[in-house]
């Protein structure tokens, strides 16, 4: 593709630079320690708050500090970029800040919720293909024929640079940093960041992860080559690149510590940490750090840890589910499936029960035609609320006391 | 009561030591600017996130205050206080830090999760009474039998001070501030915060609030005397209080602007809101000052306007509801009865209808033996999963089209 650059560099100075002029717009984001998480690791745990920044994302920086270094003819011809999410909404901010025209190719099936937040900050949305790669493709006709400015998501200079102003912060709140965990989509991020520590603190242990339905960047970097998946898979739709870049695996692999994958099961349930424990709301991307914690348990001991919450722009219907998995993962969400005699009375007997165990019925399916229980009994699946996994055992114990037959579903 | 005090004077001199002694301890919490609210609201909303306390909530403020302006000798002696919530963490905090015995007295129902958090924090927890006020009592009791420090938590001018120092870095962070508002239980953060203002900055607008189910300090603003609620209903329990305190009210009246009351409903949207919009945890109580600014759109207009955002210590299982009744309030979640043909196909054709439309069913309850429809009917409950108001508008429009009769459930 043309404008996919071979290569180029980074340097302490461009990203200094770049923050030099964004912190005009954009005020540090919160470096926040964390308690509760420090205890569980036995070391420091401070959470790098992207998900508080105007769009919700580490995004604004890097399209910010792109729009910001266009000459002014440059930014007359307006700017354009592919995006079905954050990156789309990084590059508005910018637009419309400095006042050009931004036009952002989606793809069709692009969330409603996102286009509008996009809308809302002043760009044109254009919707074109079926998915990302088409979207791009789209965009890059649009970009030849219009001579917009493409602004990429990752592989440019300029918004590399304007990611890594997130290390300089960091290296200011916490000067004793002795590890940085990011994740990796484009990579974009975590180039910036490894760029500044290495020259600015080399000995920090830099640590990259991503999703393990999408570990284009992780794979890559195992293998010394850039790798395409066949597919990807994951709810962290942030990191979902199937393709990776052999200009940022480059910058990546030489200044990376280790890279680490999730599964979508560690990362929903940090993120479900995340709210309970820090009150924050990160999007899948922004969970995976905390979701790779307990394979670098020994590597981290002692030692002062960032966390990198790149962003927060979850849709609340998935977050209502992961909220529902964790309760019933930690046995807060109790399943059942109870047989009972068909006699009048025997509900009212089986709820008595759990009301004097403390249990809080969410839904009860009762029903008597169920054709592979035998006559004379019936089938009755409960949720409880309950207030974990003992509380959950002493109402299982106190049903099958009382001879009722129980299978827990999962 | 013995214990309660007639009445007493907190100064600016004590919220600025307060200040001091506080601060080696405890970083600023953050004050983040938001653009959405204020693009909502036409003025400038900044949140003053008290949630991100290492407790999750301001109450470690005032506790830590308290207990470290004891003597020595009055340490020795070991604190104690009860609380169901928030007050007790604050108090095992501050305890915790200064090395202080502390028992914390708890109604028998208090929620496991801050039992265990309390005991967490080092300090001796003891279940007595079947609400607060038989704990408080039980509290008094075993104070002058042991000779523990009683620590309040609102009646103190140490408590009150230590809450003030919110003010303090308000004033700091926002100095243009042009109103702030907070929410109410006892009264203590209000009480310390427009004490430091009407000194500091005395034309700044101070709005007070509370839960509609428990106006008990609103209430006595308005009558002139404190007044004692025959009962109190809100799932913002931390701002649950009975009885009003006559001391609390005469320092509020006099500095306080207005106070204002917000619904369930309207606190319940606002903690969804938070999370959505501001990527931030809130418990009830501290999302009534978003809940309750429609009704001063006029008065804020233009203003730099701070919202306390108290704490954050909500339970996820009420989290989850909060958002599923949320989703159904914003016609993002719709619940709908179809009457269906009893014949082989019907289910299918109907889940084709809502697949094309892009509806995702979350919930089907398919009964064929429901009594109340005709012999040849039967009827179907579908809660689906939709983007928005015109999205589920779209859906019932495409089933009334295949002529089934829809009953839209609210």
């Amino acid at each position: 593709m043309s404008t996919r650059p071979k290569s180029f560099q980074v340097t302490l100075a461009d990203i200094q630079e770049a923050r030099k002029n964004l912190s005009v717009h954009l005020p540090d984001s919160p470096l926040l320690f964390n308690p509760w998480l420090s205890d569980q690791y036995q070391c420091e745990i401070y959470l790098k708050l992207e998900n508080m920044q105007p769009i919700g994302s580490f995004k604004i920086r890097g399209a910010t500090n792109k729009i910001l270094r266009l000459s002014r003819e440059e930014r007359n011809k307006g700017v354009i970029c592919a995006s079905a999410g954050n990156h789309a909404q990084g590059v508005a901010w910018g637009s419309r800040l400095l006042k050009t025209d931004a036009l952002i190719v989606m793809p069709r099936g692009a969330s409603l919720t996102k286009i509008a937040n996009t809308k809302s900050l002043g760009a044109k949305v254009q919707l074109e293909g079926a998915n990302y790669d088409e979207a791009f493709e789209a965009a890059q006709a649009i970009c030849k024929k219009t001579g917009r400015v493409y602004v990429h998501a990752y592989e440019d200079p300029d918004v590399i640079a304007g990611q890594g102003t997130v290390a300089l912060e960091i290296l200011d709140q916490l000067p004793g940093v002795g590890c940085v965990i990011g994740s990796m989509g484009g990579g974009g991020l975590m180039s910036g960041v490894s760029v500044a520590f290495r020259e600015l603190k080399p000995k920090t242990l830099l640590i990259g992860c991503q999703a393990a339905g999408a570990p284009s960047m992780v794979q890559s970097i195992q293998k010394g080559r850039a790798i395409s998946l066949p597919m990807v898979k994951t709810f962290a739709d942030g990191i979902a690149v199937a393709r990776a870049s052999e200009v940022m695996r480059r910058i990546l692999s030489p200044r990376l510590d280790a890279v680490y994958e999730a599964t979508d099961e560690e990362i929903s349930a940090a993120v479900l940490t995340l709210i309970e424990k820090a009150k924050t709301l990160s999007e899948g991307s922004g969970a995976v750090p905390l979701a790779i914690l307990d394979k670098i348990r020994k590597k981290i001991s002692g030692k002062k840890v960032v966390l990198i919450i790149s962003g927060g722009n979850i849709d609340v219907n998935i977050l209502a589910r992961i909220i529902d998995r964790g309760l019933t993962r930690a046995g807060r969400r109790l399943r059942l499936n109870v047989l009972l005699s068909d006699a009048p009375g025997s509900l009212f007997r089986l709820t008595e029960i759990i009301a004097h165990e403390g249990g809080n019925i969410l839904q009860a399916i009762h029903d008597r035609n169920e054709p592979s229980t035998m006559i004379d009994q019936t089938d009755i699946a409960l949720t409880l609320e309950t207030r974990g996994p003992d509380h959950s055992d002493a109402i299982i114990e106190a049903l099958k006391q009382q001879v009722y037959r129980v299978e827990v579903l999962r």
